[in-house]
């Protein structure tokens, strides 16, 4: 089995409130197509979620009554992402069908509390694609919390031990340092606890509402020991997701459990 | 707690593919405001649903691996009627979050297998409106099915025991010949076993792919055993669900179990 996160940035415009990048979604569908084996694909909620989560503070939890329309509109906001990535899933000739988290996992202070992938398992033995996503998730100590794509991505690793994991992100994989600041960050192929040990020291982190990029990084190297290869590339430049599924080299960071 | 049914005739034009009603959704949003108790909502698909699945013959289950894009693209329909009735809620000041029946549910021969009421509860719980729907669902003998509204609302009912359960159709309520033929058809104020035996003896029924209106009277029966009171009252006349939310006399029929 094949795992494949979307990125909320390579989907979405993340700075631009609900703006979807189309083209994009629809040409990694046309990637995915590579796939010999079962797919199970995750999106992100890039600017459908995180900047209105963030304003109502959804992330924190519940704090007062107010957030709750916020949360309600957020999911709906979600899941109209969800919508536009199935159906260019569907044009791109992938029989997607959408499972939110929240229908498979209970949350517990913004982790995985009970994770059923029952469902996922009877879309892939129809020969469907299930696609889950970041979402607003009932929490039993917060009231609500985010659930991450990650977290999702986590779940469905440990749960199908996948041949492959692939996180398509808006840049090659891991720099050294920001790439988007400094022209010399070097890609950085190959990270395990030791090289990230020496990111964290010399880079401080951005944060989103699902968290820092080191946070990312952390679950991403204990999701690596339950993945035989889990790796990140851009999911931006055209091939690269397909060159992955393929096995074949491609510029990447592969991201090594130990 | 209240549960109350949108039916696909009063949200969507039934004839007309994918048409959705959002005056009459936005104003059954406003007279839902009329709940003193929590919420649990349930849709029907519709002509977002019914046209294409029946076209793909799609309730009759897996025969041949075509029909999976179709799964694919009703299940998507219905996800954008769902996401249209959410935002229509919102708008009317619903907290209304969206549950998909096999995020709670598993099915067998297009029967309710399993039933975990747990999400709806966190959601009731916070204060937010679960809205559930009909969707062509994983089945375990058929391969996929489809689960109508109904069905959700009986197994809602049996967990929840509800103090009113409302139909909205397009209809005043059940009559004894068909209204839209026969002009002089007369309403039946309170359905039973016996009224029902009598009408199916006189009325030829028509099918959809949810079943003859008989089979929805059957269940209604059914369910009607564990609510306080079971009805169906006209969506389409403005203050009918509002009247019987607030418990006032109102055109309907009162499905009655025993």
């Amino acid at each position: 089995m094949i795992l494949v996160k979307l990125g909320g940035s390579v989907i979405t415009d993340k700075s631009r409130l609900r703006t979807f990048k189309a083209d994009a979604c629809r040409r990694l569908a046309t990637e995915l197509l590579a796939a010999k084996e079962s797919l199970v694909l995750v999106h992100g909620a890039g600017s459908f979620g995180h900047i209105e989560a963030k304003r109502h503070q959804l992330h924190k939890g519940f704090k007062e009554d107010e957030q709750l329309e916020h949360v309600a509109k957020v999911q709906r906001d979600v899941r109209e992402l969800n919508l536009k990535v199935i159906e260019a899933l569907i044009e791109g000739g992938i029989r997607a069908v959408s499972f939110p988290p929240a229908g498979a996992a209970t949350f517990r202070a913004c982790s995985v509390r009970s994770f059923d992938a029952d469902a996922f398992r009877k879309l892939l033995d129809l020969g469907l694609t299930p696609v889950s996503f970041g979402d607003v998730v009932p929490d039993e100590s917060m009231g609500f919390s985010i659930c991450s794509g990650d977290l999702i991505m986590d779940s469905l690793a440990k749960t199908f031990r996948p041949k492959l994991a692939v996180f398509c992100a808006d840049v090659d994989g891991v720099f050294d340092s920001d790439p988007k600041r400094n022209p010399k960050a070097r890609l950085i192929a190959r990270l395990d606890q030791k090289s990230l040990a020496k990111l964290k020291k010399s880079e401080p982190a951005n944060d989103d509402v699902t968290g820092s990029i080191y946070g990312k990084l952390e679950r991403m190297l204990a999701m690596a020991r339950y993945c035989e290869k889990c790796m990140i590339v851009n999911g931006n430049v055209p091939g690269r997701l397909e060159k992955a599924i393929q096995g074949k080299k491609v510029v990447s960071t592969v991201v090594v459990a130990r």
